[in-house]
This record gives structure tokens, sequence and C-alpha cells, in this order.
């Protein structure tokens, strides 16, 4: 748990593994605030940002700036892969990563696993622009945890989508090798993960040893890096990860133009953005991970 | 002036460009706290950041994160021009810019045009990691308006960085079209010059004036983005021009290697990152900018 407080009308997120540092968004009205039986969950709508939902103390999303995260999370593996047609996502209850992977007409059955039922139920009544996309008919909601729910699955997915929250707590073992092997043998030939994948200028330790765990299984691995205010520090990056070494994951397959995109509804990503953010590693980030990148 | 507080042992930051958002820094020790004839100067020590300046309620740089913003509005200018001798930077009386245009071996001259002597002082005295090249020989520190002293200038400068304080207040007269004229005037051919780009985020409508105002005066221009956490939503953006239309202003001209970008000690900029850092705009900004970038 995180040393998160709301004080006065401020939310104000704080961490040991961002100590003295503090991101805080003004309240206009909390909406929902309860423990279930896995975390403590708090919506509230902002004064600037939107409706914003927070676990354990950490924002998850506000509605201002969440596609940018939704977007690159999913938009990434889908448009590497030629024939998305079988999508898991672990965690993400709010639905936002579900709605982007459903842009995509070849893919027929989106599997979310989510553990905690109550997050399900809370973004669908209270954040429903990216909640309500988990009623779509292609979409099976798994209630459960991820890495059981993975366990018994070998050849079975395209595009796995890991939305992870931070490594503490129940969040930890998504960053272990273990998971990372069983997302392997989980893929399809030709498969692609993609991974939260923190924050460089908080997180440098856990993003190397993730990568290091990614190259000793995934014959193809890279780093993408995106901007969301919200998340600490304005930085996020994305684990991306191939069991196919000649597919090339720094090239979108579909060059969708502006058109295309508008219909889409996108708002981050877009395919020159795509082949650009695997290269904007600050030099301190790319001499720690130039063994493991190769770049 | 802002909203920003020292509440109890944080500084927070609180302004109503990002009305609802804030960020805040811990604070060990307050170092120096006094208003000069132009500003609210505050320096402290922070709990996570090293050593903090703040103007006017706005932090300007800390230690650890200072090296992003300096690193890319100066080589992002010195290194796309073939023979930098003479360079003016207006604003940035901490130091932090002229210590990186100092990595230049081919540059004689440095003038520093800073409103506040206060300010230089303050730093030489507290932050001498910035502060402390001001006192090179090839550095001549001019403590007065940027704007008057530019009026004089004809044809001097190879380049010129504005290292300005965001459009409020005294600040505002930086981001007009009389003060890109003024910098184009004081240009020599195949002259280029840089400056602070705001927020993607929180400033689109002044990015989108600004480049506007570029597009009419200079043949070239373009819109680079670097993270610094402790600007608010962590998001900087550089806006670089030349008069020259030969110059390619996103391909570096030195292809610095690891071993010499470690001799000068960089920690955010490379050249693989200059490439990159002009195509990661995201979508919503890349449209709304499409026909002054035509990207």
């Amino acid at each position: 748990m995180s040393n998160s407080k709301i004080d006065g009308n401020w939310f104000r997120e704080a961490d040991d593994e961002w100590r003295g540092y503090c991101t805080s968004l003004e309240i206009e009205e909390i909406l929902y605030h309860e423990k279930s039986d896995f975390q403590d969950i708090l919506v509230f709508k902002s004064v600037s940002f939107g409706r914003v939902l927070v676990l354990d103390g950490v924002i998850q999303c506000t509605e201002r700036d969440e596609f940018s995260y939704q977007e690159m999370i999913a938009h990434l593996p889908l448009n590497s892969h030629q024939d998305p047609k079988k999508v898991l996502v672990v965690g993400g209850g709010d639905g936002g990563v579900v709605r982007e992977v459903l842009k995509y007409p070849t893919v027929e059955e989106v599997i979310l696993c989510e553990i905690d039922q109550k997050v399900i139920d809370v973004c669908k009544k209270f954040i429903p622009s990216m909640a309500a996309c988990l009623n779509d008919p292609r979409v099976t909601v798994q209630v459960g945890d991820g890495i059981k729910y993975l366990e018994s699955k070998k050849g079975e997915f395209d595009v796995i989508i890991t939305d992870a929250p931070d490594p503490m707590g129940p969040g930890v073992v998504l960053y272990e090798k273990k998971f990372y092997e069983e997302l392997n043998q989980a893929l399809k030939p030709k498969g692609i993960i993609c991974s939260q994948g923190q924050c460089l200028w908080f997180d440098l330790d856990t993003i190397i040893k993730v990568l290091k765990q990614a190259k000793e299984i995934f014959p193809v691995y890279a780093y993408a890096s995106g901007y969301t205010p919200t998340y600490t520090g304005g930085h996020m990056g994305y684990i991306i990860c191939s069991n196919d070494k000649s597919v090339n994951l720094k090239e979108p397959i579909r060059n969708f133009t502006y058109e295309q995109l508008d219909e889409m509804k996108m708002r981050y990503y877009c395919p020159d953005l795509h082949r650009a953010c695997f290269n904007v590693l600050p030099y301190f980030a790319r001499k720690e991970l130039k063994s493991i990148l190769d770049t």
C-alpha cells in the first residue's frame, strides 16, 4: 500500500518508489471509495482530468490522458501482428485496453482476465468511456488470477497484453521470469506480448531486470516510451516481445492514414510515433540498457 | 505569480495554467528564499531530487533531472550547426545551458543575458554544478533585459538559445512574434535558434501560436520532445528554427560515440535521440500541428 492520501480537496499520490515526489489531482467529487477483497478502490471526479480511478493509492487512469497509455500498450503489439485474432488482456479491469484491441477487425475474441470483479463493476458504472466495451460480444471477462489462468494455456493467443499495476504487493509476480515464461507458452506462433514498462526515471532497475528476463525467453524484444502526465514522472515505458525472430516490432504493419486514425478514434498512437518511440531513450538509460537491447 | 506554496515540508507547484494538477517535491532544507527586484527566488534541498531552484513558484531545475532540459535545448541546435562559434543564451541565469554550450570546442564566446543578477548569484552559491561554468573565460554575463539586448544585435550569433520561463508575467514577450523577428535579425547566416517549447498536454495553444510565428519568419523549423519529470506533465518541448533552408535540424552533424558522450558528460542527449525526438508527437498534437509542421 502506498502513502497516498486525500488532503482537503486534493488526492496526493505518494509512494516509497518515488519518495519525495508527488503528483496531485484536485477533487471535485468523490464518486466511490471502498475496499474490495483485493485493494482500496477510489473513483473521483477531478477538477481538470475528468474521472480518475485509483487502486491502492496509485492513479490508474484519468479520462483526460488514459488514451495515451491504452493506445500505446494495445496498438504497439496489435499493429506489429499480421493477423491478430485472439487476444488476452491480463489485468485492466477498467476496460481501456480492451476498447483499443477491439478496433482491429481481425480480432475475433478478447479475453480479459481481471482478479477483482469490483474494479470491473465500478468502472462500468463510473467510467463507461473505458469499460462499456466489456459488454461487446467478442469480449469474455474471466474474473480470477491472471497467473493461474495462464498456467493452463498453451499456444492459444496471438497477442497478450499485461496491463500490470506497479511491482508492489500482488503486482510483483507480473514482473518475474516465471510469468514471462508462461506468457511465452500461451502464445501462438508469431505471437506478441506487451507489458507495462514502468518509468525510466524511477524504475530503471526493474526495467533492466524485466528486459534481461525477456531476452532469455524471446528472440525479439524492445522498449518503447510514451508520455502520460498523471503517471509518476510523465514517462511510461512498454516492453514488447515476440516469439518469432522475423517479427519487426519497430515497424507498424498497417500504415493508417489520418482519416483511418480518426475513424478509429485514435488520440495518441499513429504509425510515425510507432517508428520513433523505441528510439527516444535518454542516454543514461540507453547506456544501462545497451547490452540488453543492443541499440 | 503562481499559486504555489510551501505546505509543511512539501513544495507544491500550482498554477492556473495547469489547474487541478500539482507536482510536489519534499523539502529537506530551505537554503534561500527572498524576493529580488524581479521575482521570488527559492532554493531548497529536496529529499530525492537534489537542490531545486524555484522562480515565482515554478520549478526551474532540480539537480536530479536538470540535465534532460539543458542538454536538449543546447545540443539540438549546437549539433545541427556546422561550426558554432558565438552563442547567445537569453535567460538561464542558473548556468545550465551555458555549461552544455561550452562542450563544443568550436565555441569561442558565449553571452548569457539574464535579467536578474540575484539568480546568478544564488545559483553560483547553491547550485555550482550548473552555475560554476559562468566563470569560464569564454563566457560573458550580461545582466539586463534580453529583448533590449537583442534589439541592437544584427547578424552576430551562430546560435541563440532562449531559456525562457513559462509565458506568464515578464515571460510573455518571449513568446511573441516581435521577439522571434529579433532573434532572426541577430543570427549570422546558417544560424539556429532554440527555445523552450512548453508541454503538449497543457500548452498546445501556445505551441501552435509560436510555431505559426516561427513559420512566418524562418524557412526551417521543427518541434522536438523530451522527458523531464519535474516539469509539469513530464513532457517538455523545444522549438528549433534556422534562417537557412539547407539546414537539416533533424539530423545531428556530429555522430558522437558512447565514448565521446561519456567524455562530454552527457546524460540525456545522444545522436539517435536527436533523430527520433521530432517524431514522437502524439496524434492529438500531430493533427493540430500538421498544417504548420507538415509532418
